[in-house]
């Protein structure tokens, strides 16, 4: 079994363990010779063109991701060419698209924030007028790690974008208290496995740490599972799937954004569980048996390692790092340092969670 | 940091997601196209040939190893020409000649099995008499897995070796109640990590099963983790070292053999503890900081799975394995299946060893 990833970062180069593992052959389909998942078998190309991704499908058995940024057309293409896509183009299409992730899950009754699709600013002003003056307004697709996310106050804040080609739409900027993050895994058989529910703390839009299990989550988790099988189940994820979700004053969830691959809130899985995300998603998307999703720790916090050392010598933030926390497991991703970039993650372990946290933190501070 | 790993054996291929976690460049020599490491960045060719080998070592930093078999003048030619060779020459050549590693170890005052060199059948006559008519004749060089070791009643029974050209030893038949392996790790600047004592079960002079750490070792313990540390310290073995030990009747300890690379009875450290020796091995090699030995479970089983399917369906295999026993992990090593070949091991892990031991064993018999 030779799995194609398409997309040559962080988690495609995360996958190859998992693969070296099971005895799975797995070919990256990258941007660029110098990708983070550049040290496993690749071909260089553009994800974009229908030609090339063809090409690199005829060289696997399956075809999986990095990212979402394939286009429809070429997803359906090479499911009309007799490819195996996994997750297909029907269930990304919800990890691509925020108006059509937005839609379905309201049909299927899944709670999420107020939303509407948005046209004009009239639309921006009706919405404002019915959520206290305030909305979130996303663009449809292309957004990550806070990107095409703006917190506008009047309908002109969004006025460049309106200009634009990309669709929009408002949600109502929701009073959450913190934001969690639900992993589970589905293979086409129907099987799906549900992780712990975990905590993810952002900054400045961009997850900084992650908590697992998220403390004092309760009848939350049992509903966020709920949330997250319910979504895999019906919109037919083979893979992967996180969602991302808001805890609200009064205990309620509501869901954020969905990611049909490894998450970076699911890295903590890599020493934190049984089985890894990445390993799963491999069983997944091979259509094998699904691994346990046991904790193997009391607690587990990831801390991302976000720019990279001050003087740009990983060697001897790694050193430090390594030398500080004998027992903190350090990963980095193989990408030069810059301002505000992921370029690799800690993780620590154990029975008591503010000692947990010391660690991981102090781990990643070494990379400051 | 690029390490180049001469060798393209499962030791190699394992070594790979350590350095993918670690950010760690990785190049393998290895000996054919389709080797069980090829899955990493490779070249292909002949570790006996000094010009391939210095070629391959220009390419890195540092050079280490999967097996024991690169010959001492290509290794010291190496080290002329300014390579890091990590273990070097003058270590290595205890994990190679069992002569120079028993001369070695009786003079550190190392309890090691009573032994002499033998060039004639009249020595292997004189050292059986001394010891019951029995003895443990041993080729110096090329000889693992129970290979290039025979057990003697007659000078005869040796004769066609001490034809050939390889210099023998005879030791004692020791009357040992079971087979212990020490891991520990040493760095160049003297640092050393110390595993938990294993039992090491074999089966027709192979290893079969390893249980982590060794049941009611106490004592013993302590005396395994002196005389690995001594060995490491005073052979100046940089990277992983393994003494495999022989617990006797009276409880005492005698070294058997040694290795200076990961080896089959530390597999169980890549789930089993904090610090798997792959990684350890590569921070070793890369003179950077120990990590912890810690073990993650109260106690970890490790079967490996030799030989294969007998349908040759490693595919089904897997999958009856995977769905038998979700919490065990499953390693295959891209190995074609092959009556008495190590083609991948599984490790299970918990706090009784019973219920462990069971669920290893289960998901290796679903490869027989």
């Amino acid at each position: 079994m030779k799995i194609g990833v398409i997309g040559g970062g962080q988690l495609a180069r995360m996958m190859v363990p998992a693969a070296v593992k099971l005895g799975l052959r797995l070919e990256v389909l990258a941007e660029s010779a110098d990708a983070s998942a550049s040290i496993a078998p690749h071909v260089v190309g553009d994800y974009r063109d229908l030609d090339t991704v063809l090409d690199f499908a005829g060289r696997v058995d399956v075809v999986t991701f990095d990212h979402e940024h394939v286009p429809q057309p070429v997803l359906h293409a090479l499911v009309a060419a007799g490819v195996a896509v996994r997750p297909g183009p029907d269930a990304l299409v919800h990890a691509q698209d925020k108006l059509e992730m937005r839609r379905r899950l309201t049909e299927l009754g899944l709670p999420v924030p107020d939303w509407t699709p948005i046209e004009s600013p009239a639309d921006i002003q009706a919405f404002l007028g019915a959520h206290g003056g305030i909305a979130v307004v996303k663009t449809a697709r292309g957004g990550y790690d806070g990107k095409g996310v703006r917190v506008v106050r009047a309908a002109g804040e969004a006025a460049d974008w309106l200009d634009g080609d990309v669709p929009l739409l408002a949600e109502e900027a929701v009073g959450f208290t913190r934001e969690l993050a639900q992993q589970v895994a589905r293979r086409p058989s129907g099987e799906v496995a549900v992780y712990p529910l975990v905590e993810s703390v952002q900054q400045a839009g961009v997850c900084a740490e992650v908590i697992a299990p998220a403390p004092g989550a309760g009848r939350v988790a049992q509903e966020a599972a709920r949330i997250a099988t319910t979504i895999a189940t019906e919109l037919g994820v083979v893979g992967m799937l996180a969602v991302e979700l808001f805890e609200t004053e009064d205990g309620r969830l509501l869901v954020n954004e969905l990611a049909m691959r490894p998450h970076n809130s699911g890295h903590w899985t890599i020493e934190g569980a049984v089985t890894s995300q990445f390993e799963q998603h491999l069983r997944a998307v091979a259509d094998l048996p699904l691994g346990s999703t046991d904790p193997r720790d009391d607690w587990t916090v990831m801390v991302n390692v976000l720019g990279g050392p001050a003087d740009g010598s990983l060697d001897r933030a790694r050193a430090a790092a390594l030398a500080a926390q004998p027992a903190v497991a350090v990963h980095l991703y193989g990408k030069a340092p810059r301002p505000g970039r992921k370029i690799g993650h800690v993780t620590a372990g154990g029975a008591d969670l503010e000692d947990v946290a010391y660690r991981a933190r102090a781990a990643a501070a070494a990379f400051d």
